[in-house]
């Protein structure tokens, strides 16, 4: 469904440009690029060294005289821009994770387009009223113009992110159950009181830190198993190893 | 805060590259640039015609011999790799919307470092397992790997918004700064090697599944004081009534 969205350059100046916005389109599974009055040429070696594999999306972008041709069979347009305000004739633009969430409904009804101004003056105001909503990447204040194909990475990682996350939630990580997790902590235990690391006053509160620390990591159940072994070791090297008892007044730590 | 999010780039090969990165750091209004031996010149024509605006990054970038130099005070440092999955001593990589809140949370502690490898390689196994987290930006399978300035670009519009839409900075947590951490790795496997639980061919995936199970708990200063604490009674109690040497045939796991 991703393949849907159209990604629309206004009036591009470099050709670097284009060759990154093509390849990072393949890298989010998008493929149909719209030219609208290139300046630059994207058949130049510049863009094509910059698509890499990008280089079909490149190849099979259509080049148009104008935005109206770009997105005359689209059900959805978003302008993109730097500015957050604007003159009076301008909606304003809204932060990307909430019009791209748009986009994404959209495409389920057809072609949807994100379009991106030329470099040096972004889309005019009169190219910017075409479109259904404004996108901006809210960025610092004191220079918040992106390049161009980093903008168009971010929108399109957006995008898929929000296609992943409608799909369904994520594999679950498979986390030790509560009552392994307690035989893990008595084993340490029995295990650090026999090489006389929890020993008198301080005992009960280093067990507890040591338990804190590994149930925040949430430990799967084999590494579950890795601690129940390490605690294992210490007591058998303990017990094999220590039978002539300890002599607590040189303890090492 | 956000300025305290460190850029860690490792082997960097485009100067091209360079430039875009300090650019996008700008953008977001980060400033702390550490070149782990770049193959590129930060100082060349192409990484400030790039960087326009983001010259003052590239001109204040630091150049470092290696990983360990760039992030030795970091509470929090999150590796970057195109493959989601790995060989078994890697942790699998969690998407960029799922670590980044992490990386919020820590940089009320401290520095936080968002690591990122050679383009044509990535990041090493070895450079990999030093990492608390791995992130993946989710791309088409076809072609996963996106343009490093691209792929820098999405982590920190993921890092900013995350900023923005926090009601208020989260409360400082103490966390161990990277250095320390890695004292408590080795002393560990010191430990384990001497009782012979690290030992023959699993060593290495038992001890990389230890780092990374300490890692995701982000141990604080006193609980790493307290690792240290138990690597070491386990080394001196080993020491103390070990010496006549095991006798491998009955290990005890």
């Amino acid at each position: 469904m991703l393949g849907r969205c159209r990604v629309v350059l206004v009036g591009t100046q470099f050709e670097g440009n284009l060759g990154a916005v093509a390849r990072v389109m393949r890298n989010f599974g998008l493929s149909d690029l719209r030219l609208v009055a290139p300046e630059a040429d994207p058949r130049s070696a510049e863009a094509h060294r910059l698509a890499t594999q990008g280089a079909s999306v490149l190849d099979t972008a259509r080049v148009v005289p104008d935005l109206g041709d770009a997105v005359a069979d689209c059900v959805l347009v978003v302008g993109t821009s730097a500015k957050t305000g604007g003159p009076f004739r301008r909606q304003p633009a809204r932060p990307a994770w909430e019009v791209i969430p748009l986009v994404l409904e959209a495409l389920a009804s057809g072609p949807a387009a994100l379009v991106f101004g030329p470099e040096r003056t972004g889309l005019t105001n009169e190219q910017l009223t075409r479109c259904h909503y404004l996108l901006t990447i809210p960025a610092d204040e004191g220079y918040p113009s992106l390049n161009l194909a980093q903008a168009v990475a971010v929108c399109l990682y957006e995008l898929r992110k929000a296609w992943l996350l409608a799909a369904g939630p994520p594999p679950a990580r498979d986390i030790a159950p509560h009552e392994l997790q307690e035989r893990v902590f008595e084993n340490l235990r029995q295990a650090l009181t026999e090489i006389h690391f929890l020993w008198g006053d301080n005992a009960e509160r280093l067990q507890h830190a040591l338990r804190h620390l590994l149930g925040r990591a949430n430990p799967s159940p084999t590494e579950a198993d890795i601690l129940l072994g390490v605690a294992r070791q210490i007591l058998w090297y303990a017990r094999r190893h220590g039978q002539a008892g300890p002599d607590l007044s040189d303890r090492g730590s």
